[in-house]
């Protein structure tokens, strides 16, 4: 029988269909072509002037702002879909409400190179884009007409990132997002049932049962959920319970979660040969006290089926890979690029 | 200033990015070739051995079941997510929760010509199609088992069509569905703040403000969304309030909806040069009494914007087309094609 599994935060379920299973690396990508765009490209070092002047970048001591010598460059996104307004105006068309899309866009330049796929980045770099991500984070967090920040990365054309040099992008938005409400919701439920955050009893049950544990180190654990929506899907959770992504900041935790994040990003791209993916980092909204029930973490959502008519007509997903079989597929692939580098 | 338009069924909120607006024919798709795949297609009329045996066909006099001569012919799923099982299993993985997934599937192939594409099909085979949608439907509503039936069709392979013969899919399952409780809860909000259905209300506030109908006929009206989620996304409703499809009894309705639903796909087809879309049809679940609050519709989906880390991250869409727009683009292509039609 195919199977329908409840995910333990939002209580929705997810079919595992069985009959349409297909082996992990069935889900491997055909070797293609890289297009070179570098001479055009408003991200690479030279070409400073073609974005709005940088709010953050980590540089050579003595190299001056919005010219080369960065190694990360965080400017605003050109085209916005919010921006911060004086005053906010929310009226009525009709019987329809519409106000403002107050909030602030921007976008983080992972490297200077062009060409350096995200997920092969040696871990100094990694470490200095999680800075960036906390940095740019806690600035916001200090905007009062600020809800929300959510950073995410889009990886490849298919997965939505329109230009090629890696970048991962920051939305800080005036409200705060449906996906927040619907874990909030489920773990309130769990709270009140259980007395219990549901994350930290999630890692607890991951960690039992084990086949769905992909890697882990002493801050971060690394899994397939038991309800994984697509194939692949991978979330890191940090073992410490914390509420919010501003709360990474004992340098520890950084190390730790940028090491996860390398490795979990470069298996899937060993893995699969460059897969599509997004990943984004789901915090407690900036205002109100989330700090009993909501544990922040990272969701990687590889894009490796569609969402067609019965996705968009029921908010459910079909996932034809189950995420044991993914788990241990990404397990082995871990363990054996820590050992292909731990003997060069 | 980008705005946020709320819907007024769900209370999501749509950002509508104008900085990132794109012009209506932008979205036309390129010329590509077909790939003929009719030898081998187990929908095409000779292949009727390659299908589990047919549920249902209309067929001429005389021709024997599972044999050439139908112009609808229905079949189960040969790769079903959910299936029927004597008793439905439901159990605990550690703290998990996992259950049979009870349903059943089925494939409505929609005419015995591989390559007609359903926006392009005669009127008379358009009505054929929704009698099918009908009488499978009545089926399933009469099995005690199911609890909703999700009808839907996804054309082209960028929105999850893996066969290219033209077919419609049924999903009859065992639970509901959260779209159904997320539009639900806020039909019965409304209907308790201002005493009617929030469904009836939107067609009276969409034909006051005029500018998003894209067509209408006696029994339906067919518009583009206030807070429409993607570019060119299109409902048809019908104006009789009614909660379930299965209502849709009378043949002057089945005639009028299949009219709206030849020429929207039609204008679709024609305007955009065969854009990729999804489309479904909502309806109250098979249990319970929803005759008040629930009004069944059809929505179309087109996929020319990819959900992202912005959209999968908030649970938000951003839109880069108004829906006024997307809809006066529609509702020329449509008249210019009536227009055509009626002079040929």
């Amino acid at each position: 029988m195919p199977q329908l599994r409840q995910d333990l935060i939002t209580g929705r379920w997810v079919a595992v269909a069985t009959e349409r299973a297909r082996r992990p690396d069935s889900f491997t990508q055909a070797a293609r072509e890289t297009v070179a765009a570098r001479d055009v490209c408003p991200f690479c070092p030279g070409h400073e002037e073609m974005t709005p002047p940088e709010v953050l970048a980590y540089r050579t001591t003595g190299t001056p702002a919005n010219a080369p010598g960065w190694s990360i460059r965080v400017v605003p996104n050109l085209y916005a879909a919010f921006k911060l307004s004086p005053e906010g105006q929310e009226r009525r068309d009709g019987g329809f409400w519409q106000r403002d899309a107050i909030g602030t866009c921007e976008v983080l330049i992972s490297s200077p190179d062009h060409r350096a796929p995200t997920p092969l980045l040696p871990r100094s770099q990694v470490e200095e884009i999680v800075q960036s991500y906390v940095d740019r984070y806690r600035v916001h967090q200090r905007n009062p007409v600020l809800e929300y920040v959510l950073i995410l990365y889009n990886h490849g054309r298919p997965a939505g990132a329109s230009l090629e040099h890696p970048h991962s992008q920051l939305y800080a938005i005036s409200l705060v997002p449906p996906n927040f409400h619907e874990e909030l919701a489920g773990a309130t439920r769990f709270q009140a049932e259980h007395g219990a955050c549901v994350f930290c009893r999630t890692i607890e049950e991951e960690t039992r049962a084990g086949v769905r544990i992909i890697m882990e180190n002493e801050g971060f654990v690394v899994f397939a959920p038991f309800a994984a929506r697509t194939p692949f899907e991978t979330w890191i959770v940090p073992k410490r319970h914390a509420a919010s992504f501003g709360d990474l900041d004992e340098q520890a935790d950084k190390g730790a979660f940028a090491e996860v994040l390398q490795a979990t990003l470069q298996g899937l791209y060993r893995g699969l040969n460059d897969p599509p993916f997004n990943y984004f980092i789901h915090s407690a909204p900036l205002k109100g006290d989330y700090a009993h029930e909501y544990h922040w973490h990272l969701e990687i959502i590889p894009k490796l089926s569609i969402a067609a008519g019965f996705e968009l007509g029921t908010g459910m997903w079909i996932n034809v890979v189950k995420p044991e079989d993914s788990a241990a597929f990404l397990r082995e692939r871990i363990e054996t690029l820590a050992r292909e580098g731990s003997a060069a």
